[in-house]
C-alpha cells in the first residue's frame, strides 16, 4: 500500500493496472475494484429506482488526478468528465504545485442557510426586530426537530432577518436560518427545520410566510485552498519560469477586470470542482449555482480566484467559494461508484471533501491559465480535440493515434481530414 | 410511430417497456434501443479514448421527460442526473403549459464571443480606433481558418473592441471576434481563428497579445422561452388556481430581489437544462457559467426568469439565458448515448436543441416554484427523499416501496427510522 499521491507512469498505464494502483492506494476491496475494473458502476435497476422514467444509464469517463497533496496529505482524485485535459490539467498543476510544499486548504464550519420568505408585514423593521428578539424560540423549535442531527453536533445556530425593501410584489423580510449540516449537504433537514419554524415565524412577525427553502448561496460555508509556485517549476521548453509566472498574473487580471472572461476563468475552476463533485455524489447545480452568484456578490461577476507573487518572488493563488457538499445522504449514499470515489479520496468528513474540492478547483484553474498564457489554448488542446475527431471520423482504436499525429503534424485538426486521413489509410 | 410527447402512464411503465415507447416515437434502431436498455451506454474502452487517466466509468441515470410541446411540435426530452423529482417535475410543468398551447421558443443565430487580451497598448482609444478601422482585415483572416464552417454558412461576423481602464496589471484591450459556429460549439473553431489573427491584432494595435479564447458569457446566442398556463390548470387539492399562481408570482418576486434566493431559483432551472446539455455529450461547466455570469449582467446577481400575469390572467412565463450548445464536435459525436439522446429529440440544429433546453429550463422553474408556493418543497420532495433513505438503508427492491410508504404516513423520513421499519420487517 502506497501513501504517495505521484504515481510515476500513471498516464501510461493500461487502465487495468491504473486500477491497481488505485485499489493499492486506497485499500480498495476486490468488490471495490471491480465495479472501477468492469465499467459500470450503476446497474441500471438501481438508476430506475433513483429518478423517475428510466430509460438507461448514461456513463462519464471516470479519471484520476494524481500528485495532489493538501495540508500535508497525499490525495487520488476521482473525476467524472468527459471533457479531454482536465484530469491531465489537474494532476499536472498538482504536480507544479507540489513543489511548493503542496496545497493549504481550510474551510468553515457547515452552515447551511434556509431562507424563509415573509410577506405581508405591516412594517418590516418592526417585523425584523420582533422575530430577532425571539430567536431563541426559533432556534429551539428548529433544533427540536431532526435529534440525529442534533446528537451529531449539528443543528441550527442562529437567526438573521433581512428586509426587502423593493420587490414585483412590494417590501418582504427574509428570515435567514443558519443551520450546522455536518456531513450532510444538508438540503433535506434545513427544509424540514424551516417548515417547522414557519407558523411561529408568521406569528411573531404578523406576516404571512410563503417559500421555506434552502439557499445554493451557502456563502457561510466557504472553502479555500492556496497554492505557491517556485518560480522555478514553471519554466518550459520556450519560457522562463518568470515568463510563465508573469504570463499567469497577467491572464489573472483579465478575468479579475472583464465578466467576459471571468466566466470562462470561473468555468475552468468549475471543471475541476464539478468533476469531483459528481463523482462523489453530490449535486453540480447546486455548488454551480452558489460559486458563480458568489462571484457576482461584489457587484460586478468577477474572478473567483486570485494570483500574484509573494516577497520571494513565487507565484501564490488562491480560492475561495462556497462548498455545500455531503459525504452522507442523497446520491453519495445510494450510488455505488460515489461510495467507492469517497473512498479513494480517504476523507474523513464533508469539510475535508470541501477543502480537496477547493484544491482541486485551484489546480484546475493554474493549469488552464497556465496552458493559455505561456502557449496558447490551441496547441494544448490540438492533440486530444484531434483525438477526438478521430474517434469521431471512425477511426478503429489502433489507429486512432497515427490519424492523430498526422493531423497534429500538419496543425489541421478537423473531421473532414481526419476522414480523408482514414480513406487513405485504408 | 406515435408523435405525442404525452404519453399516458410512462411514469408507471416497467423499465423496457419505456424503452419501446421511446424507441417507437424516436424510431430509434434496435442497436440504439439496446444502448439505453443494456443500461451500459459508455463501454469503458471508449471512455479511456475520451479522457486522462481512465479507471472506470461513472453513470447518471437517464430519464425521459414527456409531455414537452415545444413551437408546436412534440419532444421527449432524455435528462441525465442523479436528483430525484426533477424528471417527474419538468414533465408536470409540460403538461401544465401544454393546456396553454405549449411553449414558445426562439433562439439568436449561433455567435460565439472570442477574446484576444491586449496588452502594452500606448492610447488604448487609439489603438482601439485602428483595431476597428482594420475589421475587415481581421475577418477575413479570421475566415481563411476553416473551409468547412465557412461552406456551412458560418464564419467570423464582426470585431468589437473593448477598453478595460483598470486592472491588477495596469490597462488593456478586449478584443471580441464575433463568430457564427452554425451547429458547433464553436470552441475549437474559435480559438484557431483567434490564433490566426493575433499577430496582426498585435501589430495594428501596437500591443502584446496574451490570451485568445472563447468567452463563455455567449450572451450574443441567447435562447428564449416562454409558457403561458390558464389560471384553471393550476388548481389542486386544497389550492386554487389563483391561489398558486399568486404563489408562483410572489415567488418570483423573492429570487427577483434577493440574491440568495435567485441563486437557488436558478438553481432549479439549471436542473433540467443540465440534465438535457450533458445527455447530449455537451459541456454543463459552460453554460453554467454563461447563464450565471449573465444573472449578474446588471450589477446585482437575479432571477433568470420572469412571471406574471397576461391580461387574460393567464400565469406568463420567460427565460433568457446563453446557450451554446452543439450537436456537432465534442462529445457530441463520441458518446454513444449523446447521439442517441439526438435522436430521442429529433432536432435538427444547435439553435433548436437551444430552445429545446430553454423551454426545459422554464418548465424544471415552473415545477420547482409551484411546489415551493402552493405545498412547501419538504411534502413535494417527501417521497422522493424517503425512497433514497430506503435504499441507502439496505431495503431490498421489494421492500422499498414500502419502507416509503410507512415513513411518508409518519412524516419522519430519516435514515434512522428508515433501518428501525427494516429491522421490524426482517
Amino acid at each position: 500500500m502506497t501513501h504517495s499521491s505521484r504515481i510515476s507512469g500513471f498516464f501510461k498505464m493500461p487502465r487495468e493496472q491504473r486500477v491497481e494502483a488505485v485499489q493499492a492506494f486506497a485499500g480498495l476491496s476486490e468488490a471495490e475494484a471491480a465495479l472501477l475494473r468492469q465499467g459500470l458502476a450503476l446497474p441500471v435497476e438501481q438508476a430506475d429506482r433513483m429518478i423517475e422514467n428510466v430509460v438507461g444509464v448514461y456513463g462519464l469517463p471516470l479519471g484520476i488526478a494524481t500528485n495532489f497533496q493538501i495540508n500535508g496529505r497525499d490525495y487520488l482524485v476521482p473525476m467524472a468528465i468527459e471533457e479531454p485535459s482536465v484530469v491531465a490539467g489537474a494532476s499536472y498543476a498538482a504536480r507544479l504545485v507540489r513543489e511548493g510544499g503542496g496545497f493549504q486548504a481550510h474551510s468553515d464550519a457547515p452552515l447551511m442557510i434556509g431562507q424563509l420568505q415573509i410577506l405581508d408585514v405591516a412594517d418590516p423593521w418592526a417585523a425584523r426586530f420582533a422575530l430577532l428578539a425571539a430567536k431563541e424560540r426559533l432556534i429551539a423549535l428548529a433544533n427540536q426537530q431532526d435529534p440525529l442531527m442534533i446528537r451529531l453536533g449539528g443543528g441550527a445556530r442562529d437567526v438573521e432577518v433581512r428586509v426587502i425593501e423593493e420587490s414585483p410584489v412590494g417590501p418582504m423580510l427574509a428570515l435567514h436560518l443558519l443551520y450546522d449540516a455536518r456531513d450532510a449537504m444538508g438540503a433535506n433537514t434545513v427544509n424540514t427545520a424551516l417548515e417547522a419554524i414557519a407558523p411561529l415565524a408568521a406569528e411573531i412577525s404578523g406576516g404571512r410566510v410563503r417559500l421555506r427553502i434552502l439557499s445554493n448561496l451557502a456563502d457561510r460555508r466557504l472553502a479555500r485552498a492556496q497554492a505557491v509556485v517556485p518560480v522555478s517549476a514553471l519554466a518550459q521548453e520556450g519560457y522562463s519560469g518568470e515568463d510563465v509566472a508573469q504570463g499567469i498574473v497577467e491572464a489573472y487580471a483579465f478575468a479579475a477586470s472583464d465578466p467576459y472572461r471571468a466566466a470562462t476563468h470561473n468555468k475552468g475552476i468549475m471543471n475541476g470542482i464539478d468533476a469531483v463533485v459528481l463523482a462523489t455524489g453530490n449535486d453540480w447545480r447546486a455548488i454551480e449555482a452558489g460559486a458563480h452568484a458568489y462571484a457576482a456578490r461584489g457587484g460586478r461577476y468577477t474572478s473567483l480566484s486570485k494570483w500574484g507573487r509573494d516577497a520571494q518572488g513565487n507565484l501564490v493563488g488562491t480560492l475561495e467559494l462556497p462548498m455545500a457538499v455531503g459525504t452522507v445522504g442523497g446520491a453519495t449514499k445510494v450510488h455505488p461508484l460515489a461510495q467507492v470515489a469517497l473512498k479513494v479520496l480517504g476523507v474523513q468528513s464533508a469539510r475535508e471533501l470541501a477543502e480537496v474540492v477547493a484544491a482541486v478547483g485551484l489546480a484546475q484553474n493554474l493549469a488552464a491559465i497556465r496552458a493559455l498564457a505561456a502557449e496558447g489554448i490551441q496547441r494544448g488542446h490540438m492533440a486530444l480535440h484531434a483525438r477526438q475527431l478521430a474517434i469521431a471520423a471512425g477511426a478503429p482504436p489502433e489507429r486512432v493515434d497515427a490519424v492523430v499525429a498526422r493531423m497534429v503534424a500538419e496543425k489541421v485538426i478537423r473531421l473532414d481530414r481526419a476522414q480523408e486521413i482514414l480513406r487513405e489509410m485504408s
